[in-house]
């Protein structure tokens, strides 16, 4: 019950990159839950992680690995075990697992990127990939995109991905990214696992750079439930397929290419949103009027948190009330409750502190009541802004994360 | 359907205070809803209320007038109506119904202090207190706790009371508190409403010191869900009326008393979240081997206040993974994981960072079925601890809150 989201559909093929996925029976039964993605030489990858101090095997590995700088030829990808809160044994699988896949690829042993997603704290055993490796080599094509976005799924009700195509000096560019969700989503970071890959040459550095100012517009932006995950990665690989001299940070392609990227990371960090566990409804939380983007985003974030206003969202109650409940203990120094302006959508609820005059309850629940809205709430006391997108908290919310281990 | 608490009984009478309480109408229909508290002359007052920026008419009277250091001779207390996010109309009404108390007490009319509790956003209308106020200034009485304990109820299940009786320099001293819940409740502060009295002589600095240090181990260190009340209120008076030269810090008498009150404190507050919204499990967020009392604090909120380890709770399963998931992004500096013991109960789960090897999934799920238990976290990094105290959460807790208006 994804709030308007189709699943994954019409993804584009990378150049330079191709993708296989089948059962392994990890976890699920009956469905692909292994992914296995193959870059070809001389592609550039960059990538952001949990900032969870508590972070998985698979997350350290893939640190290690790209801290050394040595080329990065694969990604192995796994559904339904986290491998986090295994100790060393966990460490051991990532890496006894991400040989195997490099054996396939016939790539160097440290080259292959581990991603797992599922349950946190049961060892991921190594077997499974063994058997299901070979066969997943085998199937590798660049139109593997919408099988992998559906086998890296958990709690995620549809797959998530997106294609852009630009032109770049006379070359056109293509851009596919895929994601899941669904839940213990909040930054630093919150994708879960999203790989973006587009196959223009990008120089590392400018790669890195282009990943960074996406995610502060996606990824950074949005919450579930204010878990962060043990788990979070972002991969962005350029394969350089297209042709042409790198980009680097000083091309007249870099902000062309930069937005593109953005674009890609924004739908996929929406999408998972939309599809958040129980989620019925879409909200944009835009702060604006603040002093610094450092004190919007924690009024945004703390009025996106609220279970109080997510559980109105819900019902699509208009309870101004506790929204700014949540602005008034957000931490902003010095709050004062007379400059504060509330709008949902286009109506005015609160202007200056008190109810505005031209409101009337049925104008507040005729917005609420949609699957999708904003609350846009003024400060007044800055030029600063901030957006942050969350959902509400359903009956389905904790059913899904009360069963989820049984 | 809370947990293992009992709806208030056997509460003393404290010589000095009066009580009466009665159907006023202001939201509730055939319920009492409004509370008339009325002190003897002399009887010193202390105070501490929300520290949300936005907070209601009532909080900002009760501050002037504690300010002022006038005495204070009664309370008036209404349930259903929050009287917040209501501007100036708001504080008039709030100033009004108290002149009409104090007409009716026969006390200066800036001498009552107003408490409200219940919806946010609507104004407060005035003339329920004017037919219902003169029935209850009738009906003050000394034994009027218990019905005063559930006309202040919104969505509380039972209502809360606790009385504790000790000897003082040979004088029987009677302590007896009510508070109400249920939801929106997390420091600073975090009781909704609580008032406590106590008969005994007590200077009003000192009685100010006796309520902040029962603060910290009781309304301070609960959380239901995180979302601080726009209202929250803990009133302490000290009537006098058993005799004797006043208390004050210096007194042999004055740690007693402070250890009895906070006694009292701290039952109202767990009694809090035994009642919280749908709440179906007590748990008590231990953190010890911090380096100091805030880290504790912030690791234990961090827990405490995890959907994902609320809804765990909910079903009974002893998922570790978000423990540690929540202890790892609780922002703690240079959180080294491999420090990290967990128990649940007298349970090992975690030692070390890792799973320990005597552990097994049955013995855990044995202690996270209860009704009540404690997640005990190490963070073997130096000697501070703190408590938090939370509940689980529940599909009850989305429907109250997502039905409250309707």
């Amino acid at each position: 019950m994804a709030v308007n989201l189709l699943p994954a559909h019409d993804l584009l093929p990378v150049a330079g990159v191709e993708l296989a996925s089948g059962p392994a029976g990890i976890r699920y039964k009956g469905r692909d839950d292994l992914v296995l993605v193959h870059f070809a030489p001389g592609t550039q990858v960059a990538a952001a992680f949990t900032r969870n101090a508590f972070c998985a095997a698979p997350v350290s590995l893939c640190r290690q690995r790209l801290a050394a700088g040595k080329p990065i030829r694969g990604v192995l990808l796994n559904a339904g075990n986290a491998n986090a809160g295994t100790g060393s044994a966990g460490m051991q699988a990532a890496v006894q697992s991400c040989e195997l896949a490099a054996e396939v690829l016939q790539v160097g042993s440290d080259s292959v990127l581990p991603l797992s997603t599922g349950v946190i704290g049961q060892l991921l055993p190594v077997e499974p990939f063994r058997a299901a490796l070979p066969k997943l080599q085998a199937e590798l094509a660049q139109d593997g995109w919408l099988r992998a976005a559906k086998a890296m799924m958990t709690t995620d009700t549809v797959s998530k991905g997106f294609s852009r195509q630009i032109e770049l000096a006379g070359r056109l560019i293509t851009i596919t990214g895929i994601a899941k969700g669904a839940g213990m989503i909040r930054p630093d970071m919150a994708t879960m696992l999203s790989l973006v890959a587009t196959d223009a040459a990008v120089e590392r550095q400018a790669l890195q750079s282009i990943l960074d100012s996406a995610l502060a517009g996606s990824f950074n932006a949005i919450s579930v439930d204010g878990d962060t995950s043990t788990n979070d990665a972002l991969i962005v690989a350029a394969s350089g397929a297209a042709g042409g001299a790198a980009i680097n940070v000083d091309s007249a392609e870099f902000p062309l290419l930069q937005q593109a990227v953005a674009e890609v990371c924004q739908y996929l960090a929406h999408a998972c949103v939309r599809d958040a566990e129980g989620a019925t409804r879409f909200i944009a939380v835009e702060v604006s009027g603040a002093r610094d983007v450092a004190e919007a985003r924690k009024v945004a974030y703390t009025v996106a948190e609220s279970p109080l206003v997510k559980t109105a969202a819900f019902a699509g109650d208009p309870n101004w009330g506790r929204i700014l409940a949540a602005v008034g203990r957000s931490g902003v120094p010095d709050l004062d409750i007379s400059g504060i302006d509330l709008f949902l959508d286009r109506v005015c609820l609160i202007r200056g502190g008190e109810p505005d005059p031209s409101y009337a309850e049925a104008r507040g629940a005729a917005v609420a009541k949609q699957a999708e809205f904003s609350i846009a709430i003024g400060l007044g006391r800055g030029n600063s802004h901030a957006t942050v997108w969350t959902c509400d908290y359903s009956y389905d919310y904790i059913k899904i994360n009360a069963e989820y281990r049984s």
